[in-house]
């Protein structure tokens, strides 16, 4: 549990540095790109003009992890998703070969609309694509899963620190010894991510993530790391370490990596997801998936 | 949409009336049952000792709706659940062919304990019967359901009045005009249940219900029922009617027999749900539910 199995290779290195990037406005080729809406910035990345990491893109929009699966690993894994439904919070779910969706975005191409897709066979990455449709079968199953960048603008709003934001890093991940619950082929630990916080914003935090069951919900634990089995919080498993201030203390929450990571382990002959950070960007307001 | 399509004969008239029985005493024979924890009326049920509707029993636990389908229906319906959790929040579902719950009740077998089950073949309600070990397949999967007891239990805690408990009635049921996002074979109208509350009570009763996501959670309307298509509230399609005082307000929720309904509309060659009111009894409390 101590090193990442090989075969997690998420290529998520990637996505690190690009979050601050954009803020810092390096990209200026693309200036302006965070003022465009869903729809404008997809039909961008459709055309090959956008191919990099989406945070910071249309503020305010649901953007989801995708996982493409053969049909035949479909009920298994909504099933996987069902019983674990903190670290894989189904946004919405396609009928075999379809690539259209109905409520999160309708006049989007799943195969054209992610800016860069990490193509598996066995579990083993084999690509990196920016258009999957020679890649589509009509067997090809669907599903869009939720994305803490929905709560951690949220918690800005609030004024709760996200201290990765704040260091233009990506968020440290851990793989940690919660069981997910298994569902046929797919089993694994959750992963979490980790964000530190002064003592008196905890309670708000939980308050607010408590909200957006659909993007992970509530954290699944404060304090002490090794209590759910993570030895080192300067060593995430993913993403980078962020400075932790004396005094604050460490909340972790469900992870959108776990379902990426448990589908890699039952190597399916093949998958393709989003390359880490390269999201899916929807129509649906982060308000929208608010419970209460 | 007026009358109720005939092959929606879910056989929900026999449940009329138990719920006051039990509460009146009137089953002397039975006498001490509500009395009993959930695995001890479970154990009646599979010994044939008990086959009426369970309102009432283990309060404080949740009772589920079940839906059992060959495999080939399972996909499908599962995301029907997905795409439609407020008629169908899912609370467990089971690989194919397993009858024991992991989560729900431990010790439980699927195809003993539940008081009454109703067998459809096409569509047509054929049978109804104690126990169904028979007539499991190897390829049966098992969809377990939310119930709106659950959350009607937390209404009468804060002091919301539940008319149909109170009329020792059947909750009125109606057909709206409100489509379910379909699903593979699976498609038709949200059924809701209606409450009529004073209208200082109608805040108080969503935000309860608001916390309890996976037993329909929040209202799906409230007021004027003919902006859902419905025409009489006099005239339920299920279930029966109840007294609505001067200046009540009738509040709606999404109802667990749209699940039902929906199955039966797509005529499956086989199909085993429990009979209305006799539902199977969890060992998970009602507060455990709870999102908030």
């Amino acid at each position: 549990m101590e090193e990442r199995p090989a075969t997690w290779d998420l290529g998520q290195k990637a996505a690190t540095g690009y979050r601050g990037a954009i803020k810092e406005g390096k990209m200026s080729r693309e200036k302006n790109i965070s003022q465009l809406s869903p729809s404008e910035i997809r039909n961008l990345i459709r055309k090959g003009k956008w191919d990099k990491p989406t945070p910071g893109l249309a503020m305010g929009f649901a953007q989801a992890n995708l996982v493409i699966l053969p049909q035949r690993y479909a009920f298994d894994f909504l099933l996987f998703c069902q019983r674990n439904s903190k670290p894989c919070p189904l946004l919405e779910v396609l009928e075999p070969g379809q690539y259209q969706t109905r409520s999160l975005a309708p006049d989007a191409d799943i195969r054209t609309d992610v800016p860069r897709y990490n193509v598996y066979r066995r579990g083993k990455l084999e690509a990196a694509e920016k258009d999957i449709r020679t890649l589509w079968q009509d067997n090809s199953v669907t599903f869009l899963l939720g994305c803490s960048f929905s709560f951690e603008e949220a918690l800005i709003r609030a004024k709760v620190p996200v201290r990765h934001i704040e260091e233009n890093r990506n968020v440290p991940m851990y793989i940690t010894n919660i069981p997910c619950k298994p569902a046929g082929v797919f089993h694994g630990p959750m992963v979490v991510s980790m964000r530190p916080l002064p003592p008196d914003r905890v309670i708000r935090a939980v308050q607010i993530t408590s909200r957006f069951a659909s993007v992970h919900g509530a954290p699944v634990h404060i304090g002490d790391p090794s209590a759910i089995g993570i030895k080192n919080l300067g060593k995430p498993d993913f993403g980078d370490a962020v400075t932790i201030l004396k005094g604050e203390v460490p909340v972790f929450w469900a992870c959108g990596v776990t379902p990426q990571a448990v589908v890699m382990e039952a190597k399916p002959d093949f998958c393709i997801t989003h390359a880490p950070g390269h999201m899916f960007i929807s129509d649906v307001l982060n308000e929208e998936l608010a419970t209460l």
